[in-house]
C-alpha cells in the first residue's frame, strides 16, 4: 500500500516535503519522483503505468498539466496539488488542475495543499487499514487539542 | 461499500443526478440526502456521524461550506463538487470548497463536476473491488472508442 | 452586552487584536476564543449555543467557513472578517464569507477589516446604549479632526 | 423601530422587493426610497441625516458607492447589498461595497442578497424585541422543515 | 506543407470550423483529428509523433492540456486555441494553455481564436512560400477595404 | 486655471507626489487637499462646491468612492486615480472608480497612474493654452528621445 | 469645437450610438469613423494626425489597443470606452484601455460607458463654453428630477 | 534568418535577456530594439516595416499594445511576451496581448515567458533549417536529462 508523489520540478519539493514527511510519519510507503508532463512525458507515462502505487499525488505549477496527464494513464485515484508560483499565485495551476473534463477525475487540493494531499491519500488507504484509520482520528484529536492549548494561552494573554 | 451524496439544496439535483445515475449503473450503493450546512447544521452532523458510507460526495454552491463541514465530522474521504450559480459562476463555490486549511482535506472536482465525483469515488472503492476496477477500465476504453467514432464521422464529413 | 470574537486560528490574532482593543477601549465586554470550523467543529457549536454574547465576530482565512458555521447556530447578528492569506490574498476568504445563501446572513467586512467589525458591532449595541452612541459620534469627529490635521501639515509641507 | 431601504436606481427594485416584503411580513416598519449617491447626492444626505430609521439597507450596482456614502452620514448600522449587473456580474459592486476603509463600516451581504439584508436587519432589531427574536427562530425552523420535506420527496423519487 | 488541427472534443468543431475553412481557402493542406489529452492520451502521442504536419493547432476547453501535451511530443510549432466553455468562459482554458513552463512553448491565441490560429500557421508557412505570403497581404488589404466600406455606410447613415 | 488634487488619505501622497510635482513643473496652479469621502464627507462637499479649480483629480484606494463623490457635486472634469493597496492590489479601487453609472463620468487612469492624471489634466487645459500645448508636445519628444538614448546604450551593451 | 469618435469595428456602433446622439442633442459637432488599430493602422494614424477635433473618443473591445494608439499620435485628450464582448465581458478591454504606461494618458470610462464618454467630452468643452456648461447642469437636474419621479411612483406602488 | 526583439521599455531587458542569450547560443541572428507603441509609435512603424527579420518578438507590460501594433504592420509571425508588472502581475499584459481580434494574430507566451518566445521562434525557423531542428531536439533531451539528474539526487536525499 504505497503512495507515489510526482513533482513537475525539483523546486516543488519545498512544498511537497510536508506530504512526504507526513506519509512517512504515519508509516505509509512513499515513492517520490520528479517527472515533467512536458519535459519528460515518456517518463511520466512509464512511471505511472509501471508503478504499483495505490494512489498518485501530482504537484505542479503554472499550466499544471501533470495531475491530468497522470490521470489519463490510470484509473487509480490521482490527487492534484496546484503549486503557487509567480505571477498568478497558483490560480493558473488551480484551474489547470481542477477543471478536468468529465471522465478523468483529479481530486484537487488547495494551492500548496501538500499536507491535505497526504492526509487525503491516507483517508483512502484507511478504508482498508484500521490502524491507519485510528491514527487519522488521533491526528484530528491532536489538532483539536493544540487549538485548545492555543486558546488557553490566548485567554491568559488577554487577562 | 456505499457512497453518500449530500446536496445543500434540491436545486443541486439537476447537476448531481449524473453522479447518482453513474454510481447506480456501476452497481455501487448510493445514499442521497438534502442537508444544508447552514440551514440544517444538526442534520448534516447527525447524518455524517451516523452514516456507514465509505465516501461522502458533497455538492453546494455560493459560499459552499458543505464539503468542509462534512469533512470536519469524519476522517473518511470527502469529495466536494462546487455548483455553478449566479452571479459568480461557481468561482465562489470552487474557492470555498478547495481552499481548505491544512488538516481537513476535501477532494475538489471541477465546477459542476458530478460525473468525475462519482468516478473518483469509484476509483477509491475499486482499490478493494477488482470487478469495479475492471468496469472503470472498460469505461475508459468505451470513452476512447466513442472519440474514435466521432473522429471517423468528422473525417467523413470533411471529405 | 458582550461581543464574542471567534478566530479560526491563533495566527488571525495579529489582525483581530485591533478589534479586541477597540471594543475594550469603548468599554464593551469582549469574549475571545480560538475555535476552528473544521478542526474543532464541536467547540464552535458548543461555544455559540452556550454563549450569552449579543453579537459574534468570526474571523477566518482561505475557505473561511467559520462565520457561516457560527451563523448556522444562532439568530443573533454574526459579523464576518475575511483574513488575508497567501496565495489568494483573501479573495477566497471574502467569497467564502460573503456569498452566504438566502436565510443565513453574515455581515461581511473588508478583508482584514477588524476595526470595522468592532465599530459595526458597537453601532448595533449603540441602538440601545446612548453612551456608546455618543462615543461613536465622538470617534467619527476625532477621525475627521485627524484628517484636518494631516491636511494642515500637507499644506505647510507643500508651501 | 424602522428599517430604511435606499436603492440607487428603480431597476434595483426587482431584487430588493424580497427584502421589503420580508420586513413587512415580519411586522417591521419599512421606509423605501430611491436616491442615487451620484445623481442625487443631496437627497441621500438629507434622507439619512433626517431619517429616524434604526438601520439602513443600501442597494446599488456597478461602482456601488451608495452604502459607503450612507455610512459616511450616520453611525447607525448600514447594510450593503451589491447588485448584479452587466458586465461584471456584481464583482464591481461587491468590491465597491465591502472594501470600506477603516472607520466607516458597511455590513455587506452577498451579491443580490436582499433576503439576507432583511434578515440581518431583523437580527439586530431582535436584540431588543423578543417577539421578533422568536419569529426569526421560527423562520429558521420552517426553513429546516422545508429542506426535510424536499429530502423526503427526493427519497421517494429515487426509490 | 500541412497543418494538423487536433481538437479535444467534437464540440470544439463549432469554433474550429473557421480555421479549417480558412486554411482550405488559402490552399493549405489540413489534417483534422479529434483526440483527447485525457481520454485518448496514446492516440495523441501516436498522432503527433507519426504526423508529417509542419504545424499543430490544438484546441481544448476547461483544463486545456491538449496543446501542452502535443508540444511535449514535438519541436515543431504548436499553436493553442483555448475554447470558451461554461462556467469560466475560457479563463481556465487560457491559463492552462498559455502558462507553459520554460522549455516547451505553446503559441496561444485568444479564447476561441480559431481564425487567428489559421492565419498564424500560414504566416509561418509563408516564410518559405511566396504565394502564400502574397495571399496573406491580400487578405489584410481586403480586411482594410471592408472596414472602409463599413465606414462609408456609417457616414451615410449618420448624415 | 488651477487643478485641484484630492486624496482620501495622507498615505496616498507617496503616489500623488508625482502629479503635484509634474503640474508645478509645467507651471500649472495646483491645490492639494486631504479629504475622505467617508470620514469627512462634508469637507469634500464644501471643497468641491467652493473651489474655483477647473479640473479635479481624486485619488483613493480600496472602495475608492472619492472620485465618484467629487463628480456627484460638479460638472467640471473629474479624473480618478485608483490607489494600489493590499490585499487586492488596486483592483477594488479600479472597479470602484471606473464603473460609474451613466450620467456622472469619472475619467479613470491606471492604478497609481498619478503621472498620467497630471498629463491628462494638462491636455485638457492645453485646449485653451497654446504654451501648455507646446510644453506637452515637447514632453513627448523628450520621452521619445530618452527611449532613443536607452536604445543606443542597449545596442552598445549587446555588441 | 468638435469631438471625434473612433470605433474599432462597426459592431461597436450599438454601444456608441448613445454617445453620438448625446453629443448631437447637446449641439456639439461630432465626427464618426470606423478605424481599427490593427486592421487599418495607417488610417488611424492619418485620421488622428489630420483631424481638427478637440477630443477623441475611442471605443474598442478585447485587446482594446485603439485608445492607446490614438493617444500615441496626439496630445489632445483621448477618452477610452472599453467594449463588452465575449467571453471576458470587457475585462480584457478595460485593462487594455486603462493600464496605460506613464506618459500617454487615456481617460477610461466604464465598460460600454458611451454615455459618460460623451458627457465627459462635453465637461471638457464646457470649460470654454458657458452655454454648454449650463446644459450640463440642466441635464443633471433633469436626472435628479427623474429619480424623484420614480421615487414618487415607488411610494405610491408600495402604499 | 534573423529574429527581432522589440521591448517597450529598457526595464523589460531583465526578462528578455534570456531570450537574447538563448537565440545567440543557438546561433540565430538577433536584432534588439527598445521602442514603445505609445511613446515612439513612428519608430515602431519604421522598424517593423524596414526590418528584414523573419520573426518579431514583442515584450511589453501593463496595457501591452506593442505586440498587437507590431502585428498590425506585418504578416510575418509576431510572438508576444506579456511582462509581469505591479500591481496586476501581468494579467493586464496577458489579456492585452492575447485577446487580439480576428485577422491580426499574435502568438502569446506565458507572462515573462522570454525563454519560450526564443524557443518558439526557433521552432519556426527550424522548419527550414535542419541543423537548428537538431539543436532543438538536443535541447529537449538535455532538459530531460537534467530532470533525470535532479530525480537521482532527490532519490539519494530521501534515502
Amino acid at each position: 500500500m504505497k503512495v507515489a508523489i510526482i513533482m513537475g520540478s525539483d523546486s516543488d519539493l519545498n512544498v511537497m516535503k510536508t506530504a512526504i514527511d507526513m506519509l512517512k510519519n504515519f508509516g505509509v510507503g512513499v515513492e517520490v519522483i520528479i517527472a515533467s508532463a512536458h519535459r519528460t512525458p515518456q517518463k511520466v507515462h512509464d512511471f505511472v503505468t509501471g508503478s504499483d502505487a495505490k494512489i498518485f499525488i501530482a504537484a505542479a505549477g503554472m499550466a499544471a498539466h501533470l495531475a491530468g496527464v497522470v490521470a489519463s494513464y490510470t484509473t487509480r485515484p490521482v490527487i492534484g496539488v496546484p503549486i503557487n508560483s509567480e505571477p498568478f499565485k497558483g490560480l493558473d495551476a488551480l484551474l489547470s488542475t481542477v477543471q478536468m473534463p468529465g471522465g478523468i477525475p483529479v481530486a484537487t487540493m488547495a494551492v500548496n495543499g501538500a499536507k491535505n494531499a497526504a492526509l487525503f491519500a491516507m483517508e483512502i488507504l484507511a478504508l482498508q487499514d484500521d490502524d491507519l484509520a485510528k491514527k487519522l482520528i488521533f491526528y484530528r484529536e491532536k489538532m483539536a487539542a493544540e487549538i485548545e492549548t492555543k486558546n488557553d494561552k490566548l485567554k491568559e494573554a488577554l487577562l
